[in-house]
């Protein structure tokens, strides 16, 4: 591709040369001959300087004494979404229905469906227009799957779920599998299982990573809202409701019955505990533990700072001791008070 | 089915009219005409007054005044556990060997065993009376699992490891991957494998969530006792051994040879180091690090609060310097003395 | 085996009968008869007199005193891993290519490659001598993957792919799953979706555990150096590093971009953020949270230690004031200046 057709293609003015050939992108260190590449950022403008590119997409305000060839945007990384799937090698969908799949005959099958080989499609399935499937998926009775939705090798999704269009799920991730309850029995003294016999609604647009694991509910569905990203191995409790378009990063986890806004950006690691709320647009930092429903917007975090392991087993003593400090701290405020 | 014939299968007294069809169960706030619901807690018995159900499980004692069909239990969540099974989608057994599936002729199969499509049942293997696998299973060799042991899609099991009766296992759980065990070899400046060459035992009635993974032993078996219930994406290292009936929630991952007692509860995302002891009916805090052994039953905990963001900032520089304050706050109690 | 065969296999000194019988190996609290044992650690001396093994691998300079069978090493651990081996009952190869498997016409086959049923092989994928697949793999369009690598049932491989020689993957793994790539679209409220074009390089002698998941990058290859050593549920970001002979416990995730040094060592539970650097021989606790870069190498650790629920809940009230309090002991301070 021609970097004049690709400034053609996104509507882009270009400065320079635009004859040369663009056989890919890179990021500003990485990039080499025949390549575009991205400046994000003002800060990183000096990088410039040195980079290999052939071409670069950056504000015009910051294209002052570039010698390199420029693509100019207001928002060099909504053209990097749109740039990069001109260059994707994710291999296009067969289009058929291999022949190695087991497929019940009552699964309601649209056109065009891409099935690959060893996959299983249970009774009563619903699978839309354009839907892909990879090797070895599970899709359980009764569940349906949107127009567009493709997902990837070795997925199990559990009777009676239903997602919606144009997702994306990555391999290894299950979503419908028993939620976490179990009531103690004090007779048996043993956990005696609660069945769960509700099911998992995912909306449209949304993307699982892989190892996702998305829990059925007891009293009501689990539901992931429109165009939700959870991340790799991120575990969504029963009845657990995700608010539209809020992304959750890698290993997160969330119990039972808790209900996250719209909008929100989850880190990685954290930890929600079940039953609470999260309001809308709540920014919550990696590894953090909430304990307590987050009822006003704003960015939350739990933890302490990184610190040397010497300095740390210093400081935990002083935590542990912390809420005594603060007797004796106004004990002496007792004693000195003017 | 008519609520009086569930008042009658679950020997309940029933307090209103019994001719009315119950076509599910769902919670206080979802619940529908011709739904059964529950009051768990006193503490929301207001919510009754708006249910739009069609009759509620309560206690006898938290039945006045109210309008509605009443079933009268001492335990209303025990109820709900057996009141679900009856509303459970969760299809039978097919009870036929997929003929899909490669199952070595050495492999003792029982009566009554159904096996999906696309599964491997690898030599010496065991597979007692009523088990069902889902497909896309891997039994490995000499494998043993136990009466009416259900086993989802795509689990994964590792030669020679033993699995209970009644037991669940949910999808893309793994068992019997090797332990990490290496040994820094100073000569190649690499880390040598450790042969992980023991097996996982499991024991009866135990539920493994999904993308659990639970590694087999290097110098003894890992030992996962009755009754235990883990939660999706718990991770057991090897020569570890969980106490019967003890339950573990999401994204917990447990450190090699450490050794959980009896009756735990474990909360999610914990971290439990390795070679440790934790006894009998301990509690840990979700996202708790537990950095030395448990001696005591208690609940447990680690980390900081939530707050604000801007907040914490402040508070963990003063963490960091937590050790120095208390030296500071001794020198002033030294001039204060009276 | 007879215990002097082992003793020459190794190359060790024998003190005591070495005519006797060796079934297998154990820890020193579970050995039984016909077994041998280790001493790792000095301090567990007392152990050896109640041990009931055959035989025991130790330091000479612990030997004295000591009626049970000795091989004298200078690094039990080291022969603990070469012992182990003897005893392995993981299965050989099948040495054959399952008739049950698809394998696209243009995927080079080394000779000597196993691969078990049901594995999916996509066009222009290249698998070196000896490498193992287990049942139910999906190997996608133009992976290579390097001699006598070994890849356990239900491991999922997406395109581009590239894994050295003498790697060991463990089930339910990912590798080459999209980045957590999005833009927030203010147009369309809605987060949009990077492709994920890059891919990832795994080196030789990599093991990675069960469930793990590595996603390909955006800008460039997500890189996991030679002899890095993954445990279970590791979550690996777009576009990270992972430097040579680097070993990262169960339930670690790293964010997109990070580059970790060679020769660390981390933890389990561990969250490290996007985007950042940390240096070669850096040893990072369990459950850490890792928010800033780390330039020099050490121990490093966050969180506060382990306490009481009840200590815990007055102690975190203290935090959440602590930069209040030390404001409070510096006005104290200077009304007690001398």
């Amino acid at each position: 591709m021609k970097l004049a057709e690709i400034a053609s293609l996104l509507g882009l003015e270009l400065q320079g040369e635009g004859s040369g050939d663009i056989s890919g992108i890179a990021g500003l260190a990485e990039a080499g001959p025949g390549q575009l590449t991205f400046l994000f950022n003002t800060a990183y403008k000096p990088y410039l300087k040195e980079t290999r590119a052939s071409a670069v997409i950056l504000k015009k305000s910051d294209a002052a004494g570039i010698a390199i060839n420029c693509l100019f945007s207001d928002n060099p990384r909504m053209e990097w979404a749109r740039v990069a799937s001109l260059f994707d090698p994710l291999p296009p969908p067969s289009g058929i229905v291999h022949a190695q799949s087991i497929i019940d005959a009552s699964a309601r099958m649209a056109d065009n469906v891409s099935v690959g080989p060893f996959c299983v499609i249970e009774s009563g399935a619903t699978i839309g227009k354009g839907v892909v499937l990879g090797p070895g998926c599970y899709i359980g009775r009764n569940v349906s799957i949107g127009e567009n939705t493709r997902v990837h090798a070795n997925v199990s999704i559990y009777h009676e779920v239903s997602i919606g269009r144009d997702c994306i799920i990555h391999s290894g991730t299950v979503i419908g599998s028993d939620g976490f309850g179990f009531e103690f029995d004090s007779q048996s003294a043993s956990l005696k299982k609660i069945p769960q016999i509700y099911s998992v609604v995912v909306g449209d647009e949304v993307e699982l990573g892989a190892n996702v694991t998305i829990d059925r509910g007891a009293l009501k569905d689990t539901l992931v809202g429109k165009g939700v990203k959870l991340d790799n191995q991120v575990h969504i409790g029963h009845g657990v409701s995700v608010g539209d378009h809020t992304a959750i990063s890698g290993n997160t986890a969330i119990g039972g019955s808790t209900r996250i806004g719209n909008y929100c950006l989850i880190g990685g690691g954290v930890g929600i505990i079940d039953n609470i709320e999260v309001v809308d647009r709540t920014e919550i930092t990696s590894l953090t533990f909430v304990s307590r429903p987050i009822t006003e917007p704003g960015r939350y975090t739990s933890g302490t700072g990184l610190m040397k392991n010497s300095d740390w087993k210093r400081n935990i003593v002083g935590f542990a001791k912390l809420s005594e400090l603060i007797k004796r701290v106004r004990t002496l405020e007792k004693v000195n008070k003017p």
